[in-house]
């Protein structure tokens, strides 16, 4: 497939493209030519080692685009999210405050308890979309010597999220009370590329107020595969030692890496065609009546479960109508859709409203906005 | 002080009495003559090796009284929440579900993170009291194979909380619904005498709907120390493994264990005098426009701290002034306070209040309802 | 049974006496006519608060025996040993180095994984009978940034460990050069007491080489229940945290402690008695060509189960013959021990290893010194 | 590099190719230009989400060539040991058993500790090189219902060992025992691949007799990144689980999956060359008198610490004189080693041991065999 990957070209990408109806996630996304092509230029080193040169030269690279000392090439964003957050606790009983919907509490397998030993706050935002100073006061557990407590050690921020841009001065807000009260503060900034290319804020600038970030390489850049975190140096090197402790050690990583720079270099740019897909169909959905859970600003479109009764059986049969890629709520949206595609999810996402309103779909329980153990029928 | 401690009679308590006016915790309440005059009839068996009778006695005795195979003698109620959690617990990942109050969440000291490498779903009722089996459907997480969850293994219910009773028809649907999805159910019945005297429903009642159940001896029971958990003797015997390993395997359990007897034997009913205080002040507390964080139903009056803004220094000073200890917006009653003491206990309640009116306290972040390490300074 | 407890002389101890024919431990050992005569007088605060007199009073006497700046009661040995080499932890990965008997490691039922996420280096002692420095310096292990390791933050010794006494000499080497690598050193002083009345040597000389010690007071002692850990204030507040979590937060502690404070002042030079016990049992066995695994310096006799063949059935069969109380191939000897007793075990002993000569036991794998889960059988 | 990397053929190997003359570990072996070559027609799926063909294909090509129902792909040996591992284990306390010098014990950062929860017996064989049936029950901890212990449930095997294969009639008595006793058996067959073709016992013949095996892609076969666990469906899924939990979820595995399985079938028979030059090496040690830690039999040389008293940093010295890297006093060998820098090798080692006999180190502590810390001094 790879052999005869097409031009992703967002202006001409055809139908014909493995992922141009691919709107479960933007991971599905495939290396271009132009980073298969690097493979054969890619360092060998073993990277366990710290020898291979094209990884030391990705790491220094986002490190330095994200203003901070160190960076490292993890396997995953859960990864370099767990480790992270990892690196920055030391003796429990401590607790990591989030968003209730953060990927590091609710999508990363339970990774907080078992490799760190912390328990969570998963504090629900009072606006909706993005925590505040506010919403963090009122839910940060200090360490003032009460032994029922397992006081608050680390923050941890996500940007996008839900597709949701933070605003810089609520970051500027809390990253200042969390350094004026000795509490870190990590990024989990899977896709703060797309805020970054949206917003104009680079990415150093983001970065300068949290001590951890976590940047995916292979969400919507394309990369194959990996994330890296950047940090201050003894803090990195902290992190490698639970990477390997994970398992994330690999030997040649020279080709994954050098990918990965590709990737940086020519498709950053292209995520604003997400979001310009993303935007089409959020508007599509408004003018329809079909109300969302989150306000588009990126590459992301979430239903509102509790407005929008769609069963999730006529969503799979409608996508194989339809000729797309679905799963759940949620659709993701990247340069290499194809506009075709997202011209038939709008129809998709029309008629299953319409069926919906005959036909509301009784969840017992929460609809789970999106699930992979539900790609399966969504095909 | 407990060769003189005066008998405990509610009607009769005086102020001499040394917790005459506590009402930072039900746990503070002091052995009674007639346990103390027990020891000297207590077995001197090795309870970690099961040679101690009384102890052997005590457990079949809660265990019968709640209609359970077999009760495990444990040092604290914290214990025996966290063994029994964790014996219910067998392969990560995994997740217990609880109200974002519940003691075993909240004030355990991250034990559930430590032990169980569980992840906690802290749930708001959505009646603001008690968890409903809708609240439950809408943030159970099923092990339906998505590898990216850890799937609610566990659902921990705690009743009182925060002195409401949960209604037993409540109970019986989720624990329907518990046994139909192959959820297990804990409860932390540290108070469930106190809801059991206050509604009629027996322990055995309660407890049948539960694979696992806590009861707390030395809060307003009177007993010194400990609290027994009960359920199916596979599941004790496992959770004996546990208590051995968090260092809870106490040699001559005896004394402690002869005392608990008597104090169910003897201070059931007068758990209600308690219950009695408590409903006064929260009547008192009405009458003057202090707001309740919940309902008074049992031995807790509890302020809410969103509508009343008392200094905790102005509680501290007033607190001398009284003659009372208090910690934080929460006051627990016991059959071992005095009315004088309760009366004096309103007449702060009256004056901060009032002070606070015109002096509200404007709190950064949270205020706490309770804090131990407040407790000095309201001494 | 306690009621009517008789007077506790080793010189005039009786068959009748509870505890006089018991070998299988000295956990064992009853509570003394003094100690339960005291509970009178006891204090009733609430220890979790820290405001019951006893408990500190108690606390702050084995620190000062121990000339460490505070001291924590807990209610057994395994909760001060894992609760103290908890809070010598920081960041794993991290490794504790131990004598492969050690309790912490093999009779903790695996807390060191659990609570500390510590991998630990069992030593066998090249000597046979207690590490030296340079059994360390064999398995030690470096935090030299290699990081396929986990390294050695944290030295746990055990002084008596199967009855033997650590040579001064020996603590002092191995304390000089932990100090000097930024390794802790912890010390299972659950029989420090036997160690400190047999050579003389003070409970502070002997514990101004660790950064914790922990104490037991319902071994050899006879105090009912509990363990004192001692160290530098800042760490007994920290592993006072890892009690709480461990739910070894206790109410009304002071019968408990002021019992153990009459067990230290009452019963230290009784220990000698077990030592004359031990002493003539061993001076027996090698008489009649019965090979100890360990010299027999204090109160353990332990068989040697590489060159002693009996057979666990045979021991139990004879152990109703005899009316003893015996437990694998350890011999636990105590101040409540009647002389009788103490000959009618040699006589047992004599006749199980005629018949192990002539039906040699073949144990599949290897015979556990001793094992709780035997017990039964030897009653 | 890698776009110029030279035919790979044993006979031919010059002293150009890069890593003709590294002997640090066979995990040092680059990719041949078949595995470069076949990118170009690897698969792009999201292998996450089970999408990616050629990683489904390599899975279920190593599980049949294993003779079991499932695979899976992993980052690392390590992750694909600790997730493998971790499946077989439930509820703690629970321990594993391996040799003491096992890697997932010595070498993977402490992960079963954190991850796992487990206690470790590291037993040291007594025949010096394997465990046996027999070192496995003196160390064996039965889950017989004593409280104190941690019982074994896992064993874990590791073939080869230090080079050294295990016989297959050991493996078998092994796992009699355990499928009669219900131990777990795992093995560490990073290399397992190496006694496989040294014996001729196929890999199927070798997997029949463990309920999971480890097998490494990047070691002497030459594969850049991965390892493959194989074992019963329902155990491989769980695993996943444990995988996505440590971030071993990677996206498009395509790439490096195709080049695997073009190692695996290109690349097995090479192994056969690394022994030779291992084999050559330790003949040359033998008569010059070097003694040798285990038995050559597959790729590696392991100089006798004991015997041998080579300083470090002399033979850091001698690395660059002789242009060679290695590494400790472990030597690694594979296919792309020259069979000139296994003779400068050969000199090195020489000249290296004529000089410890005049200035023998004297090492404080352990001479650690092979240390990646020590890497930088060896280049």
């Amino acid at each position: 497939m790879a052999g005869s990957l097409p031009c992703c070209n967002a202006m001409t990408i055809s139908d014909n493209f493995p992922t141009s109806n691919e709107f479960r996630s933007d991971t599905f996304t495939v290396p271009t030519q132009s980073m298969l092509q690097a493979i054969a230029y890619c360092t060998v080193g073993d990277s366990v080692y710290k020898e291979d040169q094209d990884t030391l030269d990705l790491e220094a690279k986002v490190a330095q685009l994200a203003g901070k000392e160190a960076g490292l090439f993890c396997c995953s964003g859960t990864m370099s999210n767990q480790i992270g957050l990892r690196a920055h606790l030391h003796q429990p009983p401590h607790r990591i405050l989030c968003d209730y919907r953060g990927h590091v509490y609710a999508h990363e397998a339970g990774g907080l308890a078992t490799l760190s030993q912390a328990m969570v706050t998963p504090v629900i935002p009072s606006n909706g979309n993005y925590l505040t100073l506010d919403d963090i006061l009122d839910n940060y557990i200090p360490d003032d010597g009460d032994i029922h407590m397992a006081p608050t050690k680390v923050i941890s921020l996500e940007n996008t999220l839900h597709g949701t841009i933070m605003p810089l001065d609520t970051i500027k807000e809390i990253s200042g009370w969390c350094r004026a009260n000795g509490v870190r503060l990590h990024l989990d900034g899977a896709r703060l590329w797309n805020a970054s290319v949206e917003t104009g804020i680079s990415i150093a600038e983001y970065c300068q107020y949290f001590d951890s970030v976590s940047l995916c390489l292979s969400k919507g850049l394309g990369a194959p595969v990996g994330s890296i975190l950047v940090g201050e140096r003894k803090f990195i090197e902290k992190a490698n030692h639970f990477k390997k402790q994970n398992g994330g050690g690999i030997r040649q990583a020279g080709m994954l890496t050098k990918m990965a720079s590709i990737a940086i270099d020519e498709n950053l740019e292209k995520l604003l065609v997400g979001h310009k897909f993303a935007k089409q169909v959020a508007q599509f959905c408004e003018q329809n009546g079909i109300a969302l859970e989150s306000p588009c600003q990126t590459n992301f479109v979430f239903l509102d479960p509790k407005k929008v009764k769609i069963d999730p059986a006529v969503l799979a049969e409608l996508a194989v109508k339809y000729k797309v890629k679905v799963m759940g709520y949620r659709f993701a949206f990247h340069f290499q859709n194809s506009p075709d595609a997202v011209e038939r999810l709008q129809l998709l996402l029309k008629e299953a409203y319409q069926h919906s309103l005959a036909h509301p779909y009784i969840s017992k329980g929460a609809v789970r906005i999106y699930r992979s153990a539900e790609t399966a029928t969504a095909k």
